[in-house]
């Protein structure tokens, strides 16, 4: 690598934090090019030579958000051996769990659209989809005949679920969940759609 | 009441539809009091005097979605009796159907925060709470041992996670789900947890 690339890259990765942080104080209306083209020292223009729009900046910061959550998932696995559906339970509660320490960072992930006309490179969709092997693969023990884009399809509606309840728990529109009935809720709900998918087989 | 008063509320009703066509037509960025002020004729100020802010303007619309929402709900409970399972399962997919005709309209009850330092006022979260109503009964049905309490943080619990199910699908950020796909998927869920749920109970 040339020295002037070397400085690019180490410049990026400066924007790249600077929008993270700026993320987690003030969420999404807190990236604003001025600012961070400030914060990291360069000229105004010149962050548009580091990424090719704010659209893919955010996509770069939510690409390290997953890679954190990839990671806080991974070690939940990791807590020990548990049939299929336990482990469906500590994957949601670890969702949950990361959702409320990474709150704006992790809201980000869902509110961004593209500007109109630019779709979603395909870095970013991989990212996502990795994800979803947390879910895929305890539902591929539980349920061995089932094809894998039957499966997949249990993924996602699994993980829209958990989604949704983790997403209104901690809006606090209407009324504040705590974090600790929050956790719960997730875990005997999840617990009974995978009895209920299990029993429906049968 | 008197002309001038009659006037305003007729005035007041036809910001509030405006709001509604920009909402349903751009979203909630649609609602921009200077348009809105030019295509009711009014000057730009007046509109203050009719709500008392924007975020009023859009907990009003919000407050006719529900409406439309409640009697869509209540229309899919007279389709016949049922078990309380299978009219959860069909509130469910009446949900579906309705957010997926009424996307931006839907889609701004759960996007709009309200500016900081304001609070929701108590008429647009007694509007939200009534629609609980439609999940609340089969559930006390299904569970006649449990706390008033405990039905509805259940209720609230299936509400959510029919709600991620639904946002998530209508997104179509990763993969489109055809709208009967979706249907199915969350009859099968909503079938899938209440049997689960009943299962644990006994």
């Amino acid at each position: 690598m040339t020295k002037a690339l070397e400085r690019r890259a180490k410049l990026r990765d400066a924007l790249i934090e600077a929008a993270e942080r700026a993320i987690t104080a003030r969420g999404l209306p807190g990236v604003r090019s001025r600012e961070l083209a400030q914060e990291i020292g360069c000229a105004n223009g010149a962050i548009y030579n580091l990424v090719e729009n704010l659209d893919e900046l955010v996509l770069r910061v939510g690409s390290r958000t997953l890679a954190r959550l990839d990671a806080a998932l991974t070690a939940a696995e990791r807590e020990g051996p548990a049939e299929p559906a336990d482990m469906l339970v500590r994957i949601a509660v670890a969702y949950c769990d990361f959702a409320a320490q990474n709150l704006e960072l992790w809201r980000v992930l869902f509110e961004h659209r593209m500007e109109p006309g630019r779709e979603i490179p395909e870095w970013a969709i991989s990212d996502q989809m990795e994800l979803f092997g947390h879910i895929y693969r305890p539902l591929a023990v539980l349920f061995p005949d089932r094809s894998p884009a039957q499966i997949g399809v249990t993924a996602r509606s699994l993980f829209s679920a958990v989604h949704g309840m983790v997403a209104l728990g901690l809006e606090q529109k209407l009324i504040a969940v705590p974090i600790e009935a929050l956790r719960s809720e997730v875990a005997i709900i999840v617990h009974a759609m995978v009895d209920g998918l299990a029993a429906s087989k049968a």
